[in-house]
Order: C-alpha cells, then structure tokens, then sequence
C-alpha cells in the first residue's frame, strides 16, 4: 500500500463528464488498496470567465480582491468531485487550501508557500476518507486567502507530497508524459520513462508545458517523486526523479526549442569596461530577461554584442538598447527576429564528451547555419535561422538516436 | 455619522450592471459621511446553478460538500464589488463569513448562528475602509465552511448589526418596503413607514417574502432597528422595530393571506381523551406543519374535527389521518382544497376591542362564508372558499381604511 498524490488539471475536470472519467481513476487506485490525496483545480474557463468580469470593473483589479475571487473556482470541483465519489459510495471529504494548512507569504496572486500544516489530511487519512483538496490557492498569517500564480495546483500536490512523506506525487495533465521531443514536430518522439529533475527544468524553462518549473524545484529540493501521466488514457507515464546511474549513462534525453526569441546586435561597441553593465543593466531594469548573450573578439578596440530576449520584448528592449548604442558612441543597432533556439538536454553529457560536436555537425550537414552558441553542465543551446527549427530538431533526434530506448553502455 | 449595515440580494448583485447601481448606493452613503458594513449574497441565478449540478453528480448531495459548493456565490460578489468601489476610489475590503467571525452550529444548509466575533470588521471600519461581507455563510468549531438556509444574507447582517451596535440594518429588495397589503391584489395598498417586529412577523409566516422570519426572530431579540427598502428605486422604506404607543393607536396595521393550505375534515369522531394527540402526533411526526384546528361541540358522544395543511402536503397527510380515522372509528375524512386564508394584523388590536366582528361584517357584506377563524393577540385569520380571496381582501383594505395613513386616536 503507498501514499499516492493525485492531482487534475483544469481540463480534466473541465465538465461534469470528465469529473466521472477522474473519478474513475480515483475509485480504481482506491480499490487497489493505495492511500491517496487528491488535488484539483478549477474548470478549465473558470478563471478566465472571472478575471474577465474583474477587467471589467477594474482597469487594475486589487491582488487581494482577484484571490477572493479566483479562489471560489476550485470550492466548486472539490465540492462536486467528493459527492460525485460519496455517490459511489467512497468516502471523501473536500478541503480548502485553507483547511489543509497551506499557509503562504502576502503576495497576492503568486503567493510563496512558507509551511504546510496537513493536520487534517492527516487525521482524513488516519480515518480512512479520501481528502479531495483545492489546489492554487493558501492563506497568508493574516488569514486571507492567497493563490499561487501559473501552476499553482501543482505546487499544492507537491507540498502536500513532500508534507506527508508521500511515495510518489502523480501529475495528470493532457499528455501522457514528457517526450524526447515535441511529438508535433518529431513524429517518432519518444516517452521517456524517467528523467532528472534537472532535466524536467531545462525542459520546462525551455516551453514544454507539461510542469511548471516552480513545481519542478519544490519537488528536487525535498525529493518527491513526481509522476507525469495523462488523465485520458490509460498507461504509464514520465518519472522525474533523482539523477541515477542509469540516467548518467544516456548523454543526450531530448532534444528542445524556442521559437519566441529575437536577437538584438549592438554593432561597433568601444571595448571599455563598465559598458556590457550599462547596456544589461538597463535591460534587466525592465525586468526583461536575456537569454543568451555573445560578445565578439575585440577588433581596433571595438567589438560587438549580441543577445536574445523575448519577442514580446523586443520593441520595449530596442527602444531601451537604441538610447545607450548612442550614449556610449555604438555604430549602430541591429535585429533578427526570424531566429530560433534548439538545445539537447541530459544530465549525462556531465560525462559524455562529445556531444556538442557531434549536435554541430549535424546541423551542419543540413546546411544550418549556428548563430550563437551557449552550453550549461546539461545543455548545449544553438541558435539558427526559424526556418530550419522543426528540421534541426528531427535531425537532431535522429543524430542522437533517441527514437530508440538506449543501450546504456557500461 | 451613523454605523449603518446595507444588505443587498441577488438580484440586486445580479449582473455587472446591477453591481455598478449598488456601488452608486454605496458610494453616496459613504460619502455623506456614514460608516458603513456592507453584506452581499451570491449572484440570482448562481445558487441554483450550483445545485443542479450537485443534483446531477449526485442523488442526495452530502449538506457539508453542499456548503463547500454553496459558499464559492458570494466571493465572487464581494471580490467584485469591493473592485468596483476601489476602481471609484472608495476605500474597501472583502471578508468571508469566517474572517468577520459568523461562528455557527455544525447543521450543514441550515447553520446557526452561535457567536459573531466581528474583529476585522471593527478594525477594518477603524481604519475608514468599507468591509464588504459575504452573507448566507460562516463557520463551524471544526472549521467547515456553514450555510444559513433561505434568507440566510439577511441573517448575516442583522447579526452584524447586533455585534456591532449598529444604528441601522437596512435590507435592500426588488420592493419598497412593508404594504398594507400585497399591491398586486390592492392597487390602494400603502407602504408602512414603520411597523413592529411582531406584526413583520406574522406577515412574513404568511408568505410575504419581504423578510425571512428567522431573520426578524433575530433583530427583534437583539433590538436591531430594521429598514426594508428597494435598491431600484429612491426613496423611503418600512422601519421594522419595537412597539411603541404610536403603533398601538392604530387597530389594523395590514391584510394579508395564504392561498397555499388545504381543510381535512375528520367527520364523527368518538369524543373520547387522547383522540385529538393522536391524530395531531401522527400529522407532526411527519413534519407536517398544522396551521388552523377546530373541533366542533359534541352531539350524541360524536364530534368533527377540521385542520388545515399545506397544500404541498395534502396527499402524505390524507393517508396518515384516513388511517387513523379508521383505528379510532370516525365516519369519514373530507377534504377541501379550493380554502385561502385571509388575516388582518396590528399590534393595536391588543387595546382596540371590535375588530374582529367588523371583519365578520366586512365579509358577510360580501356574501363570503367563514370556514374557520382563528385568533392570537395581533392576528385575526378566516379560512374562506378560494374563489373569494382578492375580493375579501380588497374588502377588508377598505373596511380598515388602510389606504390612509391613520389619524392616530389620542
């Protein structure tokens, strides 16, 4: 018998439908004898139907007010899924992230969970009842009611898992795991059965939707187990999990991208110090992030700097770069939207030499031209022409071989 | 500057529309120079949304998950309002039933109130900001989310008036206040400017939905003056409060009637002890409420007896007394459903003698048979044949001269 964490998305309990498709697995892990806690959010629309009627009395709602009212989304699934289940005669019993003790600091919206009490999922256990738990949202010491931002719910399950000691955290979504690549692209993707948690990150930062990094690094730093599955089908899911042997002898578990960069080039920089500070500076300022950034050799002490930031930015970021080019005397500025970002993930290249050469070559025989590199203990990014992303990625995955489950090499 | 409490239902909350008008109620309440605690129940439409889906997951929703589904309403309405006033620059604040204190018993759909610790609400007034109130919920010793039962808003803010010493509770409805009798049937009928608890009571149990009876229970036991008033239009409402001696100059304060209840005739009765307890015990274990009873003399050992219920509950009441009425030997049972109920009430009535023979003649006029009459110290009630129901109560309107405001009799 083990402690399982289960938690649906918003989709899966979307419709009166699909709450009896949820209560279906719900009932059969029971029956098979595991303890276990759910966790649910919203319906899926839910939220948005509310913060439209918000927008719609307020140009700038009130944080505090915007958690009073978001926070009735998920009363209304606990509330339906445990009678749903009583009728079924399981017993459940629903509780607020209130009740279950998920106590948070005060910023409203995106809130941060201090502690987590569970003293009554605890006691609901102990009594054999199933606790059926809103997830996304907390109290704050003050005792109003806080939510946790993009991904909330997944957050709750995995405090709650790493709370009551739980033998794995189980994330139901609309995929049936993480790929080793995105499926839509890569037709021979490929379910990993298991991967780091580091891993997970660098996927997840990278735009793979399937868990929100902040649920990611709760999970890793108190070692919770985390199960990514779908709730439409049936199956085995992605395990994420500790770094083992058996990962580090794989030097390559995906392959990723971004399509939502631009590159920004400061052309003709005098190459004195104090400058990178100055032009970075002022962008971060705007709390707009950088992701790569590459400086050239200095020639006739000039030089030139090159950096991607989001799309959404760029206007913002150029207008920004274009006042410090003139300040520091630049030649001029230039931009290239039409970029992407493809990277292999794996916490094995630690170990693996190789790698990046191999990944450059292959693009290179695509005739794929790399405009910046960046590479982390885990990850080697290229960036390149947007017109090659879905080509670099297949050939990548085909490079790699990671169609086929690995032959670790001892 | 007076503490006033403004209740305002679901229909005046019932779009974003309506919002905005009740934020204009508000508004110019607060600005000239009230405290003000204002109590919001859910959206028209949403309770019953709510339920139609516990009814379809399940076939007897569990009371305490029906409260967890229930509670969701009003959030939304007190986030939204308290945004809507924030966006007009009024100072606010939006509290669940929990976090200003509405303590009740456990009985899930139909709480009671057993304390009210109001502290939020005190210090948030001390600091010049509106709280905004979720009526119709509290919160049980274990921490469970309560509901009130039906006109459960109105209760909120009668007991935060009592726990705050307010100088006012003022109930905002789709009407403009307490009439002399219902418009719809008397197009004379006057709007009371003041009336007693007492006589708002028995015109509440007798289907005028103006005000719940628990809720006028309460105001009276604690002294909480009560104003009824329309949130559509201007203008004054009806001032609930004690009797005072203006009051009790005036013999009929209005009509009203019941067209919802139902004669069962228990016909040749043996006139022997314990008959009566057994016929009334059997109605009464059944939850059956028995508004009028008369037994007729004796003749030759044998008596009838006469009863009304309501309508609802003719047919579970029949089978009950024809069984009985077999056990004991009566002659036969008679039933007549086409009665309605028409009653005069003032708290004059105490000192005024004659009232009740004026009724008689005021019918009798009319040509209208009396069934049955029943009296209490400011009620005068007849069962007459259905048919004559308006008649008798426009009849009555113009007996008592209601539609003039009385000229007190010194």
């Amino acid at each position: 018998m083990a402690l399982l964490i289960q938690k649906f998305g918003g989709t899966s309990v979307g419709s009166l439908d699909r709450i009896q498709v949820v209560a279906d697995v719900i009932e059969k892990t029971a029956r098979a004898g595991h303890q276990l806690v759910v966790v649910l959010s919203a319906m899926s629309g839910e939220t948005d139907r509310l913060c439209q009627m918000a927008q719609r009395v307020s140009q700038n709602p009130n944080e505090r007010e915007l958690d009073m009212l978001l926070s009735s989304g998920e009363r209304v699934t606990i509330a339906l899924m445990t009678m749903t289940l009583q009728e079924r005669g399981i017993r459940a019993r629903s509780f607020t992230g209130r009740q279950v003790g998920i106590v948070t600091n005060s910023s409203h919206t995106k809130a941060r969970i201090t502690r987590v009490t569970a003293d009554r999922v605890k006691g609901t256990l102990a009594d054999g009842v199933i606790p059926i738990v809103a997830g996304f949202q907390g109290i704050n010491e003050s005792s109003d009611v806080t939510t946790l931002g993009r991904g909330g719910s997944d957050l709750t399950a995995v405090a709650l898992a790493s709370a009551l000691k739980a033998d794995r955290c189980v994330i139901y979504t609309d995929v049936e795991g993480v790929y080793t690549a995105d499926p839509r692209i890569v037709p021979h993707a490929r379910r990993l059965e298991k991967l780091s948690y580091e891993e997970m990150l660098e996927l997840a930062s990278m735009g793979a939707k399937v868990l929100q990094a902040r649920s990611v690094e709760f999970a890793a730093k108190y070692g919770v187990p985390l199960e990514v599955k779908s709730s439409f089908t049936e199956g085995e899911g992605s395990l994420v999990t500790h770094e083992d042997a058996e990962m580090e002898r794989v030097s390559v578990s995906g392959v990723t991208g971004d399509r939502n960069q631009a590159k920004i080039t400061v052309v003709g920089v005098p190459d004195s110090p104090g400058i990178a500070a100055k032009l970075f500076g002022a962008v971060a300022d705007a709390a707009i992030i950088v992701d790569m950034i590459i400086q050239n050799v200095s020639q006739d002490s000039l030089t030139d700097i090159s950096f991607t930031v989001p799309k959404g930015d760029l206007p913002q970021a150029l207008s920004l770069v274009r006042d410090i080019a003139k300040e520091i005397g630049a030649r001029s500025v230039e931009v290239k939207d039409d970029i992407a970002k493809v990277s292999l993930v794996g916490v094995g290249m630690r170990s693996h030499s190789g790698v990046a050469s191999r990944m450059f070559q292959a693009l290179s025989r695509e005739g794929i031209n790399i405009m910046m590199i960046s590479t982390s203990e885990i990850k080697i990014s290229c960036v390149i022409e947007e017109k090659f992303f879905e080509l670099a990625l297949r050939s990548l995955h085909d490079e790699f071989q990671l169609e086929h489950i690995p032959k670790t090499e001892k």
